[in-house]
């Protein structure tokens, strides 16, 4: 099978983006920065709602639609929000088309100009607050523990399929609270529900941590954030959860007659994540053969090929492997295709990360095994046709694990301590990964770091400890070093 | 309890929106014609995506993602298409706000026009087949069954929750196939998916039909659809099912080369239901108390009410009750909110539609029973602890068929044969429903008759027989009875 993707080692950006191609996940569509996915990128998509839908459902969330058009002025009624969001978006302005009088197609209709302009969401706090007004009197309407499943949009320079697309789709979690401990432990809950989801379903190891001030969410008091660590060396952020205080609640006179018959402002977070996601799950862990997929979130977990072709006994014992397989909710497809051979078969499987491979041969039959391959590892082994499907069950913990452990091992051996700005720079330009190092901080310190090495701020660390030293590039005062590194 | 929603007789729109409200389905927005679905209504969608994702997929689809946005050029491409679609949509001109320079808030940026204006999908047709012209050569990559989850806009003038909204949430359909056979095939097909989830799921039954020439999908060569009767005699459009011949494959140039070996253009279809289900579910079943709904749409199947309030010994049979409810399948709330008394419960409970209602009450309980009351005839029954699991199990199938036994009888009653204008107007002013009369199969005629009755074609039925007789209109020769109804 002749080499169809570029290497990692050739040029990593090149090679994502074959995989992201070759395994049929997405494609470029006319639209400036708007991709399309593809059937099999969303299906990886569907498993990760209905994994992370689950987990939202558990925690005693439910889901909402809230309108995709936001007035101009409402961006304006959070001052710090409007400086992250109200630039640069899709502004719609008109509501009709007509009939060039030209005679050249459809022209905009200038009597249709809306009043008040209306944006494309880019995120929807404050559609969302503007709602919860009228659905907030009493402390008895708190808590409200909303999400939405939603498409938003954001008009992004420089794009990558799924990594920055100018319109993508997310889901985000707006809640609203009595008190700000609550609202403080609701933050904090999500940050782990995404931790686990990425953990334990994506296989992705994941930093959990405060971003500076300097990085929060426009109108937040607070963002924790995942930060998980691609092959390459950068870091990518794969979720957010976020204290808002009473920003918005203000903003939008969010007020509730307490117990203590008194008003107040409701207390506030808000949490997403998107389908950059799904970015992060082929950077973690594709190979030079094309996408590796954790079988947690493998649309396909096992593909049977008949060797050469299908034939009657084949058939039989594929078709028994499919009923067991199944049965025990293990998602399998039979590759009956008489036009492809056995070789370009395997490739092809092995470019859309598959996790299993049994090859049914007729020669293996005769002697009763059957070739087990694993897409991890590649290590293919011969198996009783009667111990197949244990064993199959087994190899889908087994991958599960192995890929979280390669994981785990590559980024614990790229989180370095450095002490010096030397130190600093020659990890970043040698060795890639997070930097554990002091900061003065302040935002100017932030800035020039960024502005000097490309490498940002990524988290202020849940599990790092108390440490006085001296910032990397001032030598000023710092009280626990913080997680830098070059990201997506 | 105090009656707190009009009741249909009084004024049945009157009574729609307040099932609507008091149900907590849905709200309006801040803007224009937006609704925001609340999370009861937004849990009913999630029942209807369910089931059917499940259909598609178990007839071979698979879903897939396409742009929000549409370049405007893209509607001229299709002749009908843009008659249709091309009038009433909300239009993106600008991709940047700034600040006022004179202070008072943003303001679109005159510098960030983009070149060519782009238009908030009405639906995807053109967007989506100038994607599958890089998708389709051969007749290998044929057929391609791709579905969609989505947002659409359609700038409506006069909106009503659910019913006819700006934005709505819907899925479509848009299949790509060799022959005409199969794309007619797979019309009819999606058809009759459509009307079996209509009638098993929604418990509404449906007349299955082709619409005429006039009332055609912009750019289709033939749709079908489903309409159902509501409970004021107008007919409602369920959802539509287009065989759109080649004209979309014409218009983006999407050919594929043919097991003989020449070129052809691909055949296609498209189909589609929206939220506007959850209008005619609401219309379809619900009473003067409220929204009545079929257990297998019904978020909560059954909800526990302690009389009057829980205690322990209360609680216990409650929790035993719901643990063996849940084994079986059913969606099941112990309602324990200790604020509010009994009836006021069982008057919310009866509003959202809850199928069925457990009582637990401390004398009851002594005696062994509890008290089982149904929301579709309000009877309520005692019936042993022990043998309650089994009863509602039966019930959910009771309350499922004799909900959709209701309505087709309804329905039945309400399809009356008209012979002269006067029979025709005096059957859709005193009695409504659907009118079975001849046509003489012009437009001119089609369009006089809704002048002067209001009422539409609303399908040639698909098991309607040829039988001749003359126009109710013009007296002209007609070859079959088609079926004429106010609508919504």
């Amino acid at each position: 099978m002749a080499k169809v993707i570029t290497s990692r080692e050739e040029d990593y950006s090149e090679w994502y983006n074959d995989i992201v191609k070759k395994a049929g996940l997405a494609d470029h569509s006319a639209v400036r920065g708007c991709m399309v996915i593809k059937p099999y990128g969303f299906a990886i998509w569907e498993k990760i709602q209905a994994q992370l839908d689950k987990m939202f459902k558990e925690t005693g969330h439910v889901n909402a639609y809230f309108p995709l058009l936001i007035p101009k002025s409402f961006l304006s009624k959070e001052a710090e929000h409007v400086e992250g969001f109200a630039k640069e978006c899709a502004v719609v302005t008109h509501h009709r088309l007509m009939n060039d009088p030209n005679g050249s197609g459809v022209i905009v209709d200038p009597s249709a100009k809306l009043e008040e302009e209306l944006i494309i969401r880019p995120t929807s706090e404050t559609i969302i607050w503007n709602t919860y007004k009228k659905w907030v009197n009493s402390y008895r309407d708190l808590p409200l523990l909303i999400n939405q499943w939603a498409n938003v949009m954001r008009w992004e320079m420089r794009t990558r399929l799924f990594l920055r697309t100018a319109e993508f789709l997310w889901q985000e979690g707006h809640t609203a609270h009595e008190t700000e401990a609550e609202a403080v432990a609701e933050t904090l809950q999500m940050l782990n529900v995404y931790a686990e989801f990425a953990e334990k379903h994506m296989a992705m190891p994941v930093m959990k941590g405060a971003k500076t001030a300097n990085e929060r969410f426009a109108g937040a008091l607070e963002t924790y954030t995942i930060e998980a660590l691609m092959q390459d060396g950068k870091a990518l952020q794969a979720g957010t959860s976020h204290f808002l205080g009473q920003n918005f609640a203000k903003a939008f006179d969010v007020k509730f007659l307490g117990k203590d018959n008194k008003e107040h402002f409701v207390w506030a977070t808000s949490w997403g994540v998107s389908t950059r996601m799904i970015g992060a799950l082929i950077m973690a862990h594709s190979d030079d053969e094309g996408l590796v997929l954790p079988p947690k979130l493998a649309p396909i977990q096992v593909v049977i090929v008949p060797i050469p072709k299908p034939n009657d006994d084949i058939d039989e014992v594929a078709n028994k492997l499919m009923a067991e397989l199944k049965a025990k909710g293990i998602s399998v497809k039979y590759d009956q295709d008489e036009k492809k051979r056995p070789g370009f078969k395997f490739a092809e499987w092995e470019m859309k990360g598959v996790p299993v491979r049994l090859g049914i041969g007729k020669r293996d039959l005769e002697k009763g095994v059957i070739e087990v391959a694993r897409r991890d590892t590649k290590e293919k082994a011969s198996i009783p046709v009667e111990n197949v499907v244990d064993h199959v069950e087994q190899l889908m913990e087994d991958i599960q694990n192995n890929i979280y452990n390669k994981a785990a091992t590559f980024r614990d051996n790229h989180i370095t301590k450095a002490d010096t700005w030397d130190e600093f720079m020659d990890i970043l330009d040698n060795k890639g990964g997070f930097v554990l190092a002091h900061w003065d901080g302040t935002v100017e310190t932030e800035k020039k770091i960024k502005e000097l090495s490309k490498a940002t701020t990524r988290c202020i660390p849940m599990d790092g400890k108390a440490e006085a030293g001296k910032c990397v590039l001032t030598g000023n005062p710092s009280e626990q070093r913080i997680l830098f590194a070059r990201a997506y």
